[in-house]
């Protein structure tokens, strides 16, 4: 049996809790399909749109009350874990009793560890929230602390950081689940952000990026495939240029040359190029694929997608 | 080494972010204790209070701006189990590591089934949301289907089932995670409500009594003691009255002769006696106690709280 980590795209997931039901249903199915061919699946999400939503419902809320209280941003990602959570778990469950699979499912609500010291914080790039005027802006930062950014013509809009993932804290709890065969949900939106003093853990207001959590968890279970699933079926060089090519396969050596030749675009597939050799380097037979969430199964087979190797 | 369903109260639980992380601090405390007595504890929770807030920031939000969606009772109190979640795992972790406990702890996202047919759907009582006048509570009905009902003078309000619980989703998980030894938190807020449609669990808007579902949890993990922890230190007869007494044990045929005499209001101590009833009936040697949340090991050790056998 080989053990893979999937991780989904906050965009499969849906802008509203109704759009989110109805394309959750189409997600899981190839999902369920990897579980059909016999693989143990531990799913990892995206929560982009969804924590937004949250962020933006408590935002608004406070600003036209005081009724309501303001809503940190890591209890917004804990929020978003549960919300998705719920509807993905409910949703693999049908599909899982619809094909006879026996699997249980379970979300894992989970945090992911930061370094205080991650330079990321010194350098909050991340947008969150509304965009607002330049005097609300400023009283954003007196009273609530918030980093306020301009942006070309919009006005300003919160930024927090986008630190590494360095430990899960729910690791042992995720690992006993797998053991006991269950098909688990956890680091939803790359896990809601914690630094560690002494005894404690403390929510940070920052975005780990998914795709980082799920190579940390990939790593650290030390599972035999990190599976990337994204909208394009195969990563891309030279995109949208006449010499645009899709890769079969790539070595994480080749992947350092492409990246400084700029062929991969931050904030989309560079992220998940960078998180597919953090994982795939850890260990020798490691392999990671990126692959259109459509193709998920063709991909496993070896018929399409882009696999990443030594 | 006994088990036991610990069930702890919303109202311990804080109205906002910043303050349910301090009162959690408190209420992980005397929960710890029962750990270091030798108890395995799953823990189940209330969730009033966060839901409430949830559910007010989304309708305010829907209310004031068409861009924030309309956001379903269930999925609030999904969103609520990630919340509270979150921070009750994260307390509990230091708490345990402070005593040199090694317990690992998680929050499982927990769907509880209820009846389609429960006769509770006929009759909804639970207010959650806001007051509105008569012209936008009829709007409601007619797009939302909301029922409303008219309270004294405040105006319209919404009102939704409680029915009661009869299976948990995600049982098989929970039953993993106990065996594996970590400290479960599930049915945060009494689960989220789900009706069984072939292969489907569909959310439905209703509230499921926590203490209901912590004595459902209790029943079919087969613990051997269920503790609902509140505000008050033993269960009183006569209360408020010059007779008032407390009471230090009842067995389950004295509950009934209790009940129907009415020393229970309705909504409060109520369900919490009904929910003891049920799970000690279930089996020959169970107990269920009942005590204030600061007195839980002496009420665990026989030195306080009500103890409910058969």
């Amino acid at each position: 049996m080989r053990k893979i980590v999937v991780a989904l795209g906050g965009n499969a997931l849906g802008h509203n809790s109704q759009d989110q039901i109805e394309k959750v249903k189409h997600a899981v199915k190839p999902i369920v399909e990897l579980v059909e061919q016999g693989n143990e699946v531990i799913l990892a999400h995206g929560n982009g749109p969804q924590v937004g939503m949250i962020n933006l419902a408590f935002e608004t809320s406070y600003n036209v009350s005081n009724k309501n209280p303001d809503m940190p941003f890591p209890e917004c990602g804990a929020m978003s874990q549960g919300y998705i959570g719920y509807h993905l778990q409910n949703a693999l469950l049908t599909e899982l009793k619809n094909k006879g699979l026996k699997q249980h499912v379970a979300t894992i609500i989970t945090q992911v560890e930061v370094d205080k010291n991650d330079p990321a914080f010194q350098n909050p790039t991340k947008p969150i929230g509304k965009f607002y005027d330049l005097e609300t802006a400023d009283r954003f930062t007196k009273e609530k602390g918030y980093i306020m950014v301009e942006d070309a013509s919009r006005g300003y809009r919160r930024v927090v950081a986008s630190p590494k993932p360095v430990n899960i804290v729910e690791l042992e709890i995720i690992k006993s689940m797998v053991k006991a065969g269950h098909l688990v949900i956890t680091v939803g939106g790359g896990g809601i952000p914690v630094i560690k003093e002494g005894n404690e853990f403390i929510g940070v207001p920052a975005v780990i990026d998914k795709d980082f959590a799920s190579a940390k968890l990939a790593d650290l279970l030390d599972v035999d495939m990190l599976v990337i699933l994204t909208a394009v079926n195969k990563v891309k060089i030279n995109f949208n240029t006449p010499e645009e090519k899709d890769l079969d396969s790539i070595t994480i050596k080749e992947i350092d040359e492409l990246i400084s030749q700029g062929h991969f675009l931050k904030g989309s597939m560079l992220p998940k190029i960078e998180a597919a050799k953090m994982f795939v380097s850890g260990k020798k037979h490691r392999t990671a694929i990126i692959a259109s969430l459509e193709e998920a199964k063709e991909a496993l087979l070896g018929h399409t997608g882009t696999r990443i190797t030594n």
